[in-house]
């Protein structure tokens, strides 16, 4: 594999690897020199069409970690917003040497079309792409479920510890990147996935390997191990498909008495994700944000490890010897 | 301490400390390789909420020449403008593993609210917030005016060489954190400080250990060792409190018939100090800030000394052993 | 030579120099550790008033490559746009160590006064000034040419290798600081220009070493070697001077037709070059864009490559040995 485009081109041993990887590199972010020499020499180019500070810093401290050098391209304010095409950008950017290109854009299928073309001839790393996927950001979620889970078992952390476990993804499904590359993912290392969104909120006719519902509380009521809460986007939320912020409160949010009756009848073994930044209040409340069944931070440095694990394979080439 | 939040909190032997190390960081700048390996595998993050080029790059500047990581995060376009709070910003930087978190903030108090709680366990640098302080601008301030007396000495730059020293602060005080962040360090280490500002520019009630004047030729009267002029801010400007810009600068301004008539007064052994950047013809004259007697470049300079040291002084937790 | 403010000053020998010395860095870009110690510890500053993402890249890679630390300085934000003055900005960049500044600016001449003045001790680069000069664009293009030529004719790429070459310059000539580097540099190194361009876009008056025509046809009747077209700027495209887009395209742009009809003309040798980014369809037809007669791609490269000997061969003091 030379580009990571999507989850649901990931196989069964090929997310275990990226996994395993970041496991690895979660070690390295422990010590006190947080550095390994081994993308030394190598220029990871940030190629960002929409803002996005938290995922573009999260790949600048993964690929520094990793010694290599970090160039930031914000299309705002650059020849693309001067009608320069996506083509030309590419082939700018491989015509500088850069060995690898994290591409955020809002249109779906932007870093496929990059990987598919000759237009770059280092690694492409989707990171998020319009309503499509964002594949890092599932990874980090995979990574912080099954480290959670062995942690309980006390094991280590490995391949075998999604299986079987049920995950529930709430909210705005139908335009979450992040919920689609969750359900290949999770599905593919052996969880069962349950969507919770409202009517309005769901894509009509997807063949997901998943259940879909649009009640919560009947959702939490199949005391899945995971609840993730996705977050509402502003720009959605005065469409006329948006139920308005009260109602989505109510009925989509995990409220202080939703999460407390959640978490009494699962005694307090599951756990909450988030991919941040969280609208509290909204579509979380403070006390579930906050704690301690809440893994919103864990998440964010799991995400440092996975996108280091990620470069790391992916310009080594080892990938594929998986 | 694990933070440097303020000047007022800092101990004699504390703020000595700092100046001492400074000077060994000075020495580093004038190698030809400008680096030191001492935080090689930290990551610096400069969190501005604020532009602030100048401090940025300083601080970036610092952090590079010790080997550090620099993560720029500029709040315009981030999440923070989608209305995340302080708190999540703060996590999620640690979570990513920020050995120390550079702040800038509008709101006083902001880089103490981070520090008090437990949202960051890396050192925090307040790098400037609201009015309340800057505390490295002070002890760059006092760096020079050590580093300067000391020479002319013919003595080394030592903690004693600020004792008895007479510095004359000119400006809009009210609302100048380089002010009041002075006011401290400078007493702390043996200076007398006066204050000079229009009536409605001072602080009322202020119990600063210091002389509050409100006319400048009396100040310059009593031959200042040093004067320091504040930079007029433009957004305060046509405020009903601000004297016009004509009125400012006539009475409150270094202008040339001051500068020369102090300089003469003093045999051209005073010196003059800016935060930069200049309103030259405005708080000062371009005679003024061009003249030997100006210490503005030399600032400059040993912001970025006095930088490295308190980074290096910090992450290595030797600013307690002093 | 201590700056690099335009290609009207270099010697043969020290464009020679570059162009040499760049070979050399061209070899260090194939390796896969990209990168020499030659410049640890210094400070390159990209000091850049006017956007410009793809030469900002350029140098940022160029001098990453050479181990140096760069810090990047947008003036919008900064206190340059808060009316500080150049003078002012430069002394703070040279007080806080900066070893070369590379300026991009609206206005011609500000790299060269930057450069006059005591203000800067360190290497000026000039970037872009107004419509000046953009030397390193000069310098990529003949170091594409004298390497397509060498190794037509087989042999290494030597400084000889445009004597009695013919490169015909298309476009906006008026406004175009890349045609007027390209004049001065291709003719030192001994090849002869011919400029095309609309009447109302070719400078009156000018006294260059080079034929003028405005028939773009029969300039091509007459087989250049090369022929570079120019980016038509937006903000120029509905000045009173200037063709329509209709107009321009048909009369002056290299259309799929006259692209073919040149090459069948010169037996597909000529080469095509364009400085990036391309308005396809307008100055340029994508079938010339992507042909393989067109250098543009490998001008990037080269881009990288002679902006490292540049940075190389200033901050190391070689240029005037040669």
């Amino acid at each position: 594999m030379k580009h990571l485009l999507s989850t649901k081109d990931l196989t069964r041993e090929q997310a275990i690897n990226i996994l395993d990887v970041a496991e690895e590199m979660a070690a390295v972010s422990q010590r006190e020199v947080k550095k390994l020499p081994a993308l030394r020499g190598r220029t990871v180019v940030n190629l960002f069409f929409e803002d996005s500070t938290r995922t573009r810093i999260s790949f600048e401290a993964a690929a520094k970690r990793l010694s290599a050098d970090v160039i930031n391209f914000a299309a705002k304010g650059s020849s693309v917003s001067k009608g320069e095409s996506l083509k030309d950008t590419a082939q700018t950017l491989e015509a500088m040497g850069a060995d690898a290109v994290v591409i955020r854009h809002s249109a779906s299928g932007a870093p496929a079309r990059l990987a598919a073309t000759d237009w770059i001839s280092g690694a492409v790393v989707n990171a998020g792409d319009g309503t499509h996927e964002h594949p890092t950001q599932a990874l980090l979620d995979a990574f912080t479920l099954r480290r959670h889970w062995s942690q309980v078992a006390g094991g280590p952390s490995t391949g075998a510890a999604l299986e079987g476990m049920h995950v529930t993804i709430v909210g705005d499904i139908l335009h979450s990147r992040v919920a689609r590359s969750n359900v290949w993912l999770l599905t593919t290392l052996g969880a069962k996935v349950t969507l919770v969104a409202p009517p309005t909120l769901v894509p009509v006719g997807a063949n997901w390997p998943c259940d879909i519902k649009f009640d919560l509380d009947e959702a939490l009521a199949e005391e899945p191990n995971a609840v993730m809460m996705l977050r509402v986007q502003a720009e959605r939320m005065n469409a006329a498909f948006f139920p308005n912020e009260r109602e989505y409160s109510r009925r989509w949010g995990l409220t202080d008495d939703r999460f407390e009756h959640f978490m009494n009848a699962t005694d307090q073994e599951s756990i909450i994700l988030h991919p941040g930044p969280m609208n509290r209040g909204l579509e979380i409340s403070s006390a579930a944000a906050d704690s301690a069944q809440s893994k919103v931070l864990q998440q964010v440095t799991n995400g440092v490890s996975v996108r280091m694990a990620v470069l790391y394979l992916l310009l080594s080439g080892e990938l594929d010897e998986s």
